[in-house]
């Protein structure tokens, strides 16, 4: 079975398109809007570096040259010059580089330290590196020290707010950062533990929801915001946690990554009636105002299928297993294009493509290559087991 | 069948809940989010104190209170201290008036003028109605002089644009302002005629198409954003430019109301397997980007029935009440709540409701009441003229 499972998962890296930088491609792959997406771009040079440094197959030149460019360009373009404090980047630039959108949040920024970082541990460019660390040690002071630099002005009636997001991205980086460099893993030791202590927060309800807006002491938020959940969400803090917790031995961080961050948004998340997970959901069972809030995204079953092949792989519960199967089964015969390649992103609620497209403004080359790496990962180590 | 039209508008008038500001309400009517939108309070304001002045049923004092107590809210909390140019209203209050958001767009302050200028009308009240004034003339200055105090700043990827709305609110800002003040009318008299040019250049691909945003000169602009069209929109400006036609006497520009912007988004936004208007399209036939894209919302029903019984009471062409029928079939089979009251506002596609509360961020007392008020007046003098 599991020789199926990393047969097919091989199989759809062959759909992968390696081509170009353009960030909205229509269903057969043609450029339908020029624009580029800082983040989105960020995460192209980070997964195509990756796959090269560490899969043998896609050891090639031109993967390598493609991500080389992608990062010249971000170099020399995301920087926005004329609003923002420094190291502030745009959101979206024109094809030659001209700021189009500036977001006041920091995830453009994030995911530029994040390329810079892999790229540079290809091309051994030192300058590259410390560039990523320097952007890292910003994003720091604006997460935990001063905010004001990011341009959003602070009003009376919205206080600073814990959202999930932010301490899982910086996980995500310091994960990125300290990828075997001792040195560099002392330095931003205790922001993994301040990262996980602000993830677990998050935990609501007497331990029985997952709440994606909370305090900043931990506590739940008035209205619509505080009641919100984002299942796709959780499952992705889920298998951050595990892993982190499995590096450090963790053994009661790696039960509550999977009970609470993955069995919750889970059950709470799939839909019974027509599969799949809902993209938000309201814990009081009201109707979140997101108008997408029944469709079911592709990224929420990447993410849960990563969490719970690493979570099976850990403990070999046969649940953990079941919960990979129903996952898997809804997802490779819902989002995977047989006639163009790539995956589909928005489907309906009863599992209809809605959206057509391969990429757009909040599609890029992340979540499906990023999930087919981990799981053959993953795959790979189960089968070596199962031999051995 | 105008007495049956006008019987059903009329019986759904009685679902109104003319209680209270809170814009967040579930299916049931109850509050379950207490934050106040400031241009929903404003629509609110607006809409009671205009069906107080000008119907006798709703002639009604706790109406006139309500209208009251929503304005004194408004002029106490609305502007915004700490951020923004002068005049800059909040997006977003708490229940007790603390700014959460402030929008860099212009539509709050629209919608305060809006509310101040018809409660002062029934008050009387000279400086509340010069609070509306000189709000307008702020606006006028941020569209045509200066936007440099909304907060947005100017990003070399990111030249100014035609979107559609902005001059569509101040014709309709224009209308409300000048409604039997020949002073008034006199000093806004240029803007009119800039309000219908700027709207008037969204008519695109030879006449073909009317697309939501075009360049400061009336030429299309590039990607998704250019080739974005919302026929429910175009619906509504169709009726803003018959009514100023039909005050001007100006025949060909009825002709252009009719043809280019109720024919043309009705013809593309119809969806002729499910039934409705779409929400967006895009006119090369491409995807749009927005998720929303193929739900079927109220507001372009609504607003395409006021189109429709507005031309054919006009010209009475039997073809434009066949589109008005087609229209009214559809809206009154798929949105009005029987059980509760109200409109449902969110559909999808196959005309399932997906969300199902009655007012949310952007969903207030507006749309709904507007149009039954106005297809009431439309209908009535529809059956005048049967009489007579």
């Amino acid at each position: 079975m599991w020789i199926k499972y990393n047969a097919s998962v091989k199989c759809l890296f062959h759909f992968i398109d390696f081509s170009g930088y353009f960030n909205c491609l229509g269903k057969d792959g043609k450029v339908y809007d020029e624009l580029k997406y800082v983040w989105l771009q960020g995460r192209q040079v980070w997964m195509y570096s990756r796959l090269y440094r560490t899969m043998e197959r896609f050891h090639r030149p031109e993967i390598l040259e493609a991500a080389k460019s992608g990062a010249a360009f971000l170099q020399k373009f995301a920087r926005v010059q004329a609003s923002g404090g420094p190291g502030k980047c745009a959101f979206c630039l024109t094809r030659d580089g001209r700021t189009v959108k500036v977001q006041r949040t920091i995830f453009s920024e994030c995911f530029y330290v994040m390329a810079m970082d892999e790229l540079s541990r290809i091309t051994q460019d030192k300058e590259m590196q410390a560039d990523a660390e320097s952007m890292m040690d910003r994003l720091i002071f604006w997460v935990q020290t001063d905010s004001s630099d990011l341009g959003r002005p602070q009003l009376p009636g919205d206080p600073p707010i814990n959202s999930m997001a932010v301490p899982m991205m910086l996980l995500c980086l310091v994960d990125q950062l300290t990828e075997g460099r001792t040195d560099v893993a002392e330095k931003y030791k205790d922001l993994s533990g301040w990262c996980v202590e602000r993830i677990l927060q998050h935990i609501q309800r007497d331990g029985k929801a997952i709440l994606e807006n909370v305090t900043l002491n931990g506590k739940e938020l008035p209205g619509c915001q505080g009641r919100l959940q984002n299942p796709g969400h959780a499952l992705e803090a889920g298998w951050f946690l595990l892993q982190y917790a499995l590096k450090k031995g963790d053994v009661h961080l790696q039960k509550t990554a999977v009970d609470k961050f993955m069995e919750i948004p889970f059950h709470t998340g799939w839909d019974k009636q027509h599969g799949g997970l809902f993209y938000f959901l309201d814990v009081d069972g009201h109707c979140p105002t997101q108008l997408e809030w029944n469709m079911k995204l592709w990224w929420p079953h990447c993410e849960a299928l990563i969490a719970y092949l690493m979570a099976y792989g850990h403990s070999r519960e046969p649940v953990l297993l079941d919960r990979f199967k129903q996952i898997y089964n809804y997802t490779f015969t819902h989002f995977s294009d047989e006639e163009h390649g790539e995956w589909f992103g928005y489907l309906s609620r009863q599992g209809e493509v809605v959206l057509d497209f391969k990429g757009g403004p909040f599609k890029g080359f992340f979540h499906v290559p990023r999930c087919l790496y981990m799981c053959e990962k993953l795959l790979d180590s189960l089968l070596e087991r199962q031999d051995s």
